[in-house]
């Protein structure tokens, strides 16, 4: 028998992929948590039906949400990630020398833990000392946590469920507050072919906290239309200016300091998306 | 009922479509040819079970394969596309003011009559006056016309069942001949998760014909893990010495300038496929 996972990632287009079988599966309080053994992509995180993370393409999501604010911040020493219980975001931002903190705000401890148990290569950050995870919501934290920020990751769901308010201007001005005054937040904000009133609305609530705002985007093969976006914003520093020799020689498959600045290039159709046409401009 | 097309893109994954009705079935002598309606991605073309365009997303492939070749060249004037059947390429070739001649040849005259019927938006511009279709199999054509063309585009199918030589070391010489002494060719070269191997033997062997090699990429939701690669052969023409000013002002939705440039950037994994280390260097 072939077993085959489907997710519906519109109602009108899904990705299929055949199934070894089910490693986890296990209803928290917030969500359907479910690990996955597929043949194409190895072993899959999947929250709500939706795919998160998989062993074989986790890669480019986590170091596109991690060093592109990171080495455009001068000096990263404190980092927050709200969300990304598995621990990829954690990993790719204990690369950077400077960091010397790094905390995990994750809603959910069940993630976290079955993350640990059937994703150790993701994980593996997780326990390090420069380390601190911690159980909360990450909008009852950032509200209670300010200006002691260099960078701020929003390593979110879709923005449904738990993650709602986690796209929201009020959740914005939050993070702009618990930022210090140099700092950078970056969050994941969807595909730019299916979500693109969600990308819209992001991009204009972001521009009316941050002076710089900026969007940019990756090919995923595991998330809807495979190519994902990233809305930056920044107190002081501008993701262009960045330094191509002195970013960190980091180990990293996707990532390289061409791709840091190609990653904001946008399609026609992008930039006609964020309306002023003052992107890449 | 609930329709649904599947393509099974590798053994392990596929893409799935909700569906309105089927609009166009035939087994011709070289394929299965079906042209479908879709809730999420219009009209699409499928060749033995493999999406080849749809009327939602075609035009990032068509920009992508024409309008790279096409600026990277000082002045083209004759343009050959070898397959590609439903017009898609034509139409933006031909937004090109210096072209004078585009010359399609298509092996199977059902796709490009079945084009005709289902995708005028995508085959419009067969028609013009200075399009030329010729149902013939594109590897003799080459043979018999050296020293003819500006560009030369390999809009094929994958590299199985009628597209198979058209993915040989041996074609890509046929191509070098058939170009003028500045010629360029650019060939549809899959995708760089799913096929890596082909990847590398294409890059490799083009790079024995033609004295600059460089690959691109672009992302298609429709395609093998919506990321998709070109391999461009250059006779005297660097593709990233395109002056940004000079590009054509073409009415594109994916394609500019600026993207032009960004799609050479090649994330890590892919320069490694490509081994050498001396891609974008």
């Amino acid at each position: 028998m072939e077993l085959w996972y489907t997710e519906k990632q519109t109602k009108n287009v899904g990705i299929t992929c055949k199934v070894k079988g089910t490693l986890y599966s296990k209803r928290s309080q917030y969500q359907n948590i479910n690990v996955i053994d597929t043949y194409q992509f190895g072993t899959m995180l999947v929250l709500d039906g939706a795919v998160q993370t998989t062993l074989v393409d986790e890669y480019i999501y986590h170091e596109m949400i991690t060093h592109v604010p990171l080495n455009t911040h001068k000096n990263p020493k404190n980092v927050l990630v709200i969300g990304g219980g598995d621990g990829g975001a954690i990993r790719e931002i204990l690369k950077h020398k400077s960091v010397e903190r790094a905390v995990l705000v994750e809603i959910d401890r069940h993630v976290v833990e079955a993350s640990k148990q059937f994703l150790p290569q993701i994980s593996c950050a997780l326990t390090d000392s420069k380390c601190q995870v911690l159980i909360e919501d990450g909008i009852e934290y950032i509200k209670n946590n300010k200006g002691i920020y260099d960078v701020i990751i929003v390593d979110s769901t879709d923005p449904v469920g738990p993650a709602a308010n986690l796209f929201s201007k009020d959740f914005y001005i939050s993070i702009y507050e618990a930022l210090k005054d140099d700092g950078i937040f970056v969050a994941q904000t969807e595909s730019p072919f299916y979500n693109q009133d969600l990308i819209k609305r992001v991009f204009s609530d972001v521009k009316e906290v941050f002076p710089i705002t900026q969007l940019y985007c990756a090919p995923i093969p595991t998330y809807p239309s495979g190519y994902w976006s990233f809305t930056m914003g920044s107190k002081k520093y501008h993701p262009l200016e960045v330094q191509v020799g002195k970013v960190a020689n980091l180990d990293t498959r996707y990532y390289n300091a061409q791709i840091h600045k190609a990653s904001f290039i946008l399609p026609n159709f992008v930039k006609t998306l964020l309306k002023d046409g003052k992107i890449n401009d």
